[in-house]
């Protein structure tokens, strides 16, 4: 891969950078170039943009580029049988990552034969491994493909709601597992993943993330509140840095998991505090599932020694919604 | 088939049905032959109960059928890279069969950057495409397994909950199209689908049901109801007939998927008015989807010509809680 | 008063417990004697039943009792013109007397201008502040006035259902402040408040109960909680004994209000566990405030030394439903 | 009252009004001088503005007006012993003016003995009755007194809560009946209600609004709903018009209640679209009651030939909450 290539047309502070990650820089001071100007932002918005691709209409974005030849290629990687669950189980206890638990209500006995429950569910925020929907998030008033957000009302959203993706995602999941990259239990929570990080990934992996993959970004952020308790991760959380977006699109990944928001938190971008959620969901159109659990899998994928497998996972047809709690599911 | 073995025990009304149905009788006939007394359905219970089968602490029922093996046969099954979604649009208004639509609050412009939404469902009844895990019936105080009901309490399921099947479903799905089957658009709310039915079916189509198959029953209920309007599904619906459990136990089935309650309402056994649910849950420990959408996988499989796929399903990690919303997929 | 004449009718345990309470025996020793068998209990639910007496049609039961001239004379306690609420804060933290706390999901910046939330909340049990409609209880199967409980149904209550009481109550409020009367800051969890201890607090204090009064039964649950934290309460709170039920009766109070559910637990009788809702809804047709602040109430009352005061109540005017959150005030 | 006064500071198309309404114009004419720029409305948020009035740290704004005195004067209006709600029965039917109907889940025969229900109520908007706490408005980053808006977070708002207003309101009430004024069942939909028809009410009726008064504004909005069916109200309301907020603010009513949002929608103030909630709650601090149904207490008011009354509210006691549910009464 041709790292100037992926960096054509950022700002200078990220050209430099591209220079100087090409020199093997350490990442503590590669991460101090990650950090854009909104003018650099807005350039990268640019150069990252699906907007017009799949058509005018489009509304399923990077969900595109899995084709039925991917998904034939994603099953055949089914040869353990062995399922593992990406989600946690809905947290209904408050904490300071938690302001709105799972309410259930139970109701027993109906009809002396059937227990029953009702659940509400905010399922945005930092608690729930959930789907995000491209009506999930705006820039500058549009949506993903040019979108006026004013197609999301009170009512709920016009377009690019979560039952747009009714056949769900199936595709090949890949498990990109900093931590163990690095060597620790999980990240420190001012983490910036970048892209160079991810090519030394894949260069110890020996693998090489394809079109149309799903790609699962640990950072280790629920060992970390298993160690050490729940924490403001709202304001302080490991995450991607813009870079690893440049080179995801030029990966043409089709879909994001990660146990964190994506975002790094703070956001190593002036005036845009989601800036990871700005560029899939907006400029390329890529679908996000949030707070996943993606401690099971990488146990599996240490056993197993394989990072790729089948990746499930189905929104609930939620008409008018800007996602849902979701369960996806690895199948080695 | 012997049909004779698999009504052994049964009582005397189903053992001349078994012998009258080897005289290929008409099935109208027939179905009233499947109208069991309750001491017939106790009976029947008892012989179709799989309690301990598995180990006295099992929680997982007739899941264990999918073994390892299944699940890599299921995933071979991915051909054509197809997917199709088992579920429908979460319904929104309030009808005869929607007492309770979904709740669906809008919350716009968080941050100027999200669009978020919190939603409220009482997923069981007839309305939402739903998973019905093993602790949401009981029969006689208890629940499968033999688990005394007294463990589902206002603060949760204590055993037997939605949770439990984390690692959701992964199976051969099989689709069997009985108004098809009966040249029909979808069949009268009177219908019973019984065991000599099945037959007819596998003869028909030359398919068989194997260990570990989830089953799609298809009555045709949304075609129905687009073509008359929402009418009193609790009080007049098509369904199986027990004897179509007995059929379904000897074959191992796993799993059912149906695009109504499956239970025939009213139900065709005295003194127990969900009889399918009561056999299929508690006494064979098998969960159910109901009210699925089997409109879209029909005419994929007619347009195929395949009645068998892959079938994923991965329930909300709702613990304590005794079922989700759920989104299945055939994957063909 | 005539104790013999209110124990009239009610089993040989009451009835030599009347005897005995004449003699000013021990509260302990009085307590033992109000355990009623299930005969008993039935035979005082006959003796203290409203059906009928205002009309076969009736759903306001004791609400009756307010007439437009107890309300002038209600009006006209107001003096100090000081406002105090009877409710407490909706609590929104998990505990093991609240299973299911609000959840109160906020929605900021709506339309540059508007801050919002949405809140759900199953009202009745132990935590919050709630009004009992008629509805709520039933006993063998019917409602206040014999209505069958099957007017109650999975789309709401046909009869005596929340809405009925748009008009609220307005009403004379009588403070009972029983930890006062006994010298202590809270009663012990298994302390019964018996027509013996009412009596008591007439002498006492020099009030008296008259048709149409709003009773406030001040056990210190509250106190209690706030010095030694939440607990079980379902199986062990203070309450009131089914003789105080009687004297109620016959004083012709309108309408209860408690810190606690009324109900002592475990129930002083055998085979029916919420005695007090039994008697008061089902027999009486009488509404409750369940589980209001009577901390707030009681300072003020002890500081003007007075203890009736204007009762004003609305519930929320949901139809179908079986009662409400509420703010009851009182008004000095 | 001295018409200049009131509109002293104000912009020059006020003023002319001012002058203009001193010759007795039809109220045409004069609505069409009702329209104000931004600079106009900002110089009139000053003019209204109470903060610092009541105290750097005060939270309760217009209701400090209310004080004892207000209250003994107020119960001694209850002369019928006549409660009347103000509220609707809450609208579970789907509509467009009601987007998110209550969903109000029933949950029968628990323990054998009780019905429950829980609901969820997005309760602002226009279709319940509900209370506006002063945390549900702001207007330029300001809440009233100067508050941060950003003392509202997605955990609550921390200051001006609806728990904030606990103890409740009690104030003379007094119907405005603007369609009985005009000869008319209900306001058309484009009407504005101005001072100058203020001061006609008050000479018709010979009633005076006082300080500490909570004022009723009918505009007969849900008889034109039982006439005319539900409409797009978001997009066309009679409301009053800014005129009448120097008028309430200058006779120190300290509450007012309508059967719409007081707002007349589209609002006749360039760029600013909810007018008099701003003016309201932000400016004055007055908090609101929203979508009241003043249908009943017409009815009453008319019959008793009485415009003033006992107003009893009481708002549920949500801790961060903008407002709650309310069912006001009216007791004459």
């Amino acid at each position: 891969m041709d790292r100037r290539s992926y960096m054509k047309g950022m700002g200078a502070a990220l050209a430099s950078y591209a220079v100087a990650s090409g020199a093997k820089e350490q990442p503590a001071m590669e991460s101090s170039r990650e950090h854009l100007t909104k003018a650099e932002f807005d350039q990268l918005f640019k150069q990252l943009s699906n907007w017009g691709r799949w058509g005018k209409g489009d509304q399923l974005g990077t969900l595109n580029l899995i084709t039925p030849a991917r998904r034939r290629e994603a099953a055949a990687l089914v040869r353990e049988g062995v399922c593992v669950s990406l989600a946690r189980d809905l947290n209904e206890e408050k904490s300071v990552d938690n302001p709105d638990p799972l309410l259930d209500v139970m109701n027993l006995g109906v009809d002396g034969k059937f227990n029953m429950d009702t659940y509400t569910v905010n399922f945005h925020g930092f608690a729930f491994s959930h789907f995000d929907a491209l009506s999930h998030t705006y820039y500058e008033g549009r949506l993903y493909n040019g979108y006026p957000d004013s197609n999301i009302t009170s009512s709920g959203a016009k377009v690019l709601d979560a039952a747009k993706y009714y056949d769900g995602i199936f595709a090949r999941g890949v498990l990109i597992d900093i931590p163990w990259l690095r060597g620790l239990p999980y990240l420190p929570t001012d983490a910036l993943i970048t892209a160079h990080e991810l090519d030394q990934w894949e260069e110890k992996t020996g693998e090489h993330i394809h079109s149309g993959d799903a790609i699962l970004i640990r950072t280790g952020r629920w060992a970390f509140r298993e160690a050490k308790g729940p924490w403001d991760i709202a304001n302080a959380s490991a995450g991607l840095a813009p870079s690893a977006m440049v080179w995801l699109h030029q990966r043409e990944a089709a879909f994001m998991v990660s146990d964190c928001a994506h975002d790094a938190l703070p956001a190593p971008v002036e005036g845009v505090d989601f800036p990871i959620h700005v560029l899939a969901i907006v400029a390329m159109g890529m679908p996000l599932a949030d707070q996943c659990n993606l401690e099971d899998v990488a146990r599996e994928a240490r056993k197993l020694n394989r990072q790729t497998f089948l990746l499930t996972l189905a929104p609930e047809r939620i008409k008018g919604g800007t996602g849902s709690l979701v369960n996806p599911i690895a199948t080695f």
